[in-house]
């Protein structure tokens, strides 16, 4: 059935109190479709059918929904409902719903949780939400190293409805200490009365819960592994993070980077955010960049007044010499910016880097700057300095290429050096900086020229 | 050991001859460190280092290089060697590499391979490298719905070598036609004599071959999974996707879309592509919004040049009102799509996301346009029709930022309409669209006022 279909089937059942007939209509439908159901429901339909499904849907509807929707649905629900749902869910989702909550409802919602997950999702709470520790989970099996292959599946056994998914068993002593991991695999073909700790296979890598998730995402990659165990300085097992949090984290991050890029600050979906909320964010990036070109109108009208009042024609000029400058230097950026975030490109090649891309802009000022002049020249015909105009078109093009190329391939080398996120002010700042000079020296060496 | 330490004492081991030597000094580190390694080596001693190696290890070292470096020392191996380290990776890994072999190296290469690999790279070359068939594996661990537990595992013993890592088991009937998964841990906690048929779960999503590789990407995101099987229109298994390619194929697509929205073509390293392979992929795009702006330089030649004679001035404040129009463009471009590829933003919501944008575009446009206007009058303050320009300035940013928030929220949007995948010309285009609007809006509106 098709969502419109479905939802008019639901208000009906409603209408007629057939708490049933909802149940068995959305009991086929994975959470996800679910979620697209829920959102086109109003306010109180919504609460009735949440109401209606068992904690454990309920927890992954929510679960599916954009932030700002679900703090609103959760919002209409009731404390002792929130509790159930948040209970059904991993311990890094817990966290991070409770994370959401305001203050005073979290803190009642965990009140009336089982003191075990209490202390899990407090745990987890201590932690960043953008570190190891922000996107482990607690739920994960592990056993010590005398224990034998049967002690293993026995314990598997007890504990399968808590721990959902895992691929591998992690092997401790009794102190948490973390010395191998043994895969379900290797536990399903070894002999049961072998201890684990004498199959068990070398921890490849592991990471503390302070590094940074995009430092996570990049050992994923690395080292093409689907979980990661989470260790303190001691070595003690603390959670594990799990491939699919790392898909999470890598769409997140990658977003970041565009959002940043394009000075829109964060994301924010654009219908369910309030535009003041909005404003906020995009406004500090757009007041960066005028007050860059106001600075250019001041310039322009102390310094460079005579020179366009003699030549009115080279103001025509000033947009194609800003924008393929700009653009030169945000591809620049663009592609240092992603090399560094996806480690491609390392610091020590910095020198190279850099003179790559000047070198490429200078070959793409040189064609650009000639196709300029040339359709210059015949726009400007019937001016009487026309070859003059050209030449400074020419020279102020090719000048304002080679300097964005420097400054948009330094500029997030330099920020990623001294340990700021390369991609925070880039955008905007190689925009700034590009319409600044290009204007500047397009009217200083057509003012020497003429 | 650092890297450059270690690459010193591997010289001196190869001026040895010493294998052994290296053998052991690179046995205890990880492919990816290894991958480092080689590429710090100069091209004799990586030769000699990787015919050293076991296919195995170096078939992983090959995968951790960048496309640009594997075609170069692949192109220094031996075909022997090249078809013995292929032979050691999983299918679709091999599959890329021999695709991107030259075509006449590939068929010798493949014509040393044992005849099953062969098939299975052969049948995977078919699809197109960026959808289900083309970052799929063949490897997988399949049995018929009437296998017990028991055949299962004496199964799994038999093939645990040829597939390396793997989570769940897919059932099936005798001519391939999927029914169900079991997962290794039901397989651990089961009674050996149970048939398989009758302890699967429910196959939750299937994709075919031929679906993009950022559909299936959303797939893993929207169910959360870890491997998704890929099967033919009569449901008949063709191979499965893990989670670790489709953390490599976000990447990818992030990449993409980041890129293009830069104008910068697609990903190629700086440092190892060369300048005219990079200037082709980023001309067209300069190419694209200089024409834009001649076409700008053009209309004010013809057209405003009286306006721009009698009041000089006014060319001082173009940059300004078409960079902050360029910018609200860009942040609305970006945004759109982002959460058209995120799906957070779907077609139905076009008309309420525009308006959303629009309006925001107006709350930026009066914010900028006031802080320029009055900034504006301060520079001109000796100008005799001050007020005038001020005036312009205003209402030609007001008018660019809505008019550009609605080009750059409506044009990735229609191009997601006509099936065009929106992050393919936005960039540039919306760039080059506020440009022209922007400076033609304002230097009308001066001539009016004035």
């Amino acid at each position: 059935m098709e969502t419109p279909e479905l939802t008019e089937k639901i208000s009906d059942c409603l209408k007629e109190g057939n708490v049933e007939g909802i149940k068995e209509m959305l009991s086929s439908i994975h959470s996800s479709e679910l979620a697209a159901l829920i959102q086109s429901l109003d306010q109180e339909e919504r609460s009735k059918v949440l109401n209606s499904l068992d904690a454990e849907t309920a927890s992954e509807i929510i679960l599916e929904l954009e932030k700002e929707q679900r703090q609103e649905i959760l919002g209409e629900l009731d404390h002792e409902k929130i509790a159930d749902i948040v209970e059904e869910m991993d311990s890094d989702d817990a966290t991070d719903v409770i994370g959401e909550l305001p203050k005073d409802t979290a803190k009642v919602v965990l009140e009336k949780m089982p003191p075990e997950d209490v202390w899990e999702v407090e745990t987890l709470l201590k932690y960043p939400k953008d570190t190891a520790g922000g996107i482990m989970q607690k739920e994960l099996v592990q056993v010590i190293r005398d224990s034998t292959v049967r002690d293993t599946i026995a314990w598997i056994r007890l504990i399968a409805d808590e721990v959902q998914d895992f691929n591998e068993i992690y092997v401790t002593d009794d102190s948490d200490k973390l010395f191998g991991i043994v895969s379900l695999k290797r536990l399903i073909l070894a002999n049961p009365m072998i201890k684990v700790g004498e199959m068990m296979e070398q921890v490849v890598v592991t990471v503390t819960p302070h590094v940074d998730q995009e430092e996570v995402a990049n050992i994923f990659k690395k080292y093409d592994i689907v979980s990661l165990p989470v260790v303190d300085e001691n070595k003690r097992l603390l959670g594990r993070i799990t491939a699919d949090d790392v898909i999470d984290v890598i769409t997140e991050e990658a977003s970041e980077d565009i959002y940043r890029l394009a000075g829109a600050g964060q994301y924010v979906h654009p219908i369910y955010t309030p535009t003041l909320t909005r404003v906020k964010l995009r406004l500090p990036w757009l007041l960066l960049t005028l007050f860059g070109e106001l600075f250019i109108a001041f310039v322009i009208a102390h310094a460079f007044k005579p020179t366009l009042q003699r030549v009115v024609i080279l103001a025509a000029f000033m947009p194609a010499i800003m924008a393929t400058g700009g653009n030169v230097g945000l591809q620049a950026t663009t592609v240092v910016i992603r090399g560094l975030g996806m480690q491609t490109i390392i610091l020590k090649q910095t020198f190279k880097v850099i003179i790559s891309e000047m070198r490429l802009g200078l070959s793409l000022g040189i064609i650009c700057g000639t196709i300029a002049a040339l359709i210059g020249a015949l726009i400007g015909i019937h001016e009487p300095e026309v070859i003059k105009i050209a030449l400074s078109i020419f020279i102020a093009m090719t000048s304002a290429t080679i300097a964005t190329a420097f400054m948009g391939a330094a500029e997030p080398l330099v920020l990623h050096k001294l340990k700021f996120d390369p991609a925070a002010a880039c955008g905007p700042f190689v925009t700034m900086f590009n319409d600044i000079f290009g204007s500047i020296v397009y009217l200083f060496i057509a003012t020497i020229i003429f």
